[in-house]
């Protein structure tokens, strides 16, 4: 059997800052493990390196797990969609501008990939853009897969990708 | 190791109907086996369940496998997108018209699975929406996995959305 997860959305509300220890009445957020929960654990579980080939990234739980790796010294690297980023809401300007390296396709077809690869190992794949529409609204999916051998080529089409977009 | 095969489009042409046997100079089809020639495959391989889970359908050589594979007596069933299958092109009307059971999400926010579970066994999943610009335009991927602990946790979501969009 492969060592896997799956997650689905939507979640019924985003994760509460303050966790179990939440002593607000009537807290609308969340305080149990939602599916943003278990993905926002899985990337700070990253030890080496994140590569995150993601359509469109606008949620900034997200992206702030994203930039907590790269303060924590895991190489994050990020390839997304050049329209996507020039929408409102995208956090991959702040990504960038806080030194993640991050690249986009230059072409009017997307770059429709929702995947990432984690330390070599895991991969993350699915219809999951890292959106709030994506948490809060829409019907997704994301499988974590515990498969080196599937994560590599996952890898390899990361490096042509992030070759092609220099 | 996990049994698997991983799909990544643009395809660079659709492929050619007269297959290795074309003698047309200068087509401008694949004669070779593109990403949407093994999916199609794919379908073609299946004997007795196909649960379609996919936002966007208007890619008619899928939806003619799907059909082919209805024909056969295999159980085919699709859930997709209501915005979508509004859209021009969309082979959902078709597909239903033939007989071929069809569900739609009845809500703003949408269906954006792009998954299909074949003989409860193998898990196709990924970005790819059902769709031309999928095969010849955009970057996507399908991850095929033969791992039916896996593929029971997509069918059991299939039939919640089954039942929920009767
Ligand atoms: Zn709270
Ligand atoms: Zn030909």
């Amino acid at each position: 059997a492969v060592g896997h997860e799956v997650l689905f959305f939507p979640d019924s509300a985003m994760p509460c800052r303050n966790g179990q220890s939440c002593r607000r009445q009537q807290c609308g957020y969340a305080h149990n493990a939602t599916s943003l929960v278990r993905l926002l654990q899985w990337i700070g579980s990253a030890k080496r390196s994140l590569d995150v080939c993601v359509f469109s990234i606008t949620c900034d739980e997200l992206s702030d797990a994203l930039l907590a790796a790269h303060r924590r010294g895991v190489r994050v690297r990020i390839i997304s969609d050049n329209d996507q980023m020039a929408t409102r809401g995208s956090d991959i300007e702040r990504l960038y501008a806080a030194g993640v390296p991050v690249r986009t396709d230059k072409v009017a077809a997307h770059m429709h990939h929702k995947f990432a690869v984690l330390d070599n190992r895991f991969l993350l794949n699915g219809s999951f853009n890292w959106t709030r529409a994506g948490v809060l609204e829409n019907e997704e999916n994301v499988l974590i897969l515990d498969a080196p051998e599937v994560a590599v080529k996952y890898s390899q089409q990361f490096e042509r990708l992030w070759q092609r977009y220099a």
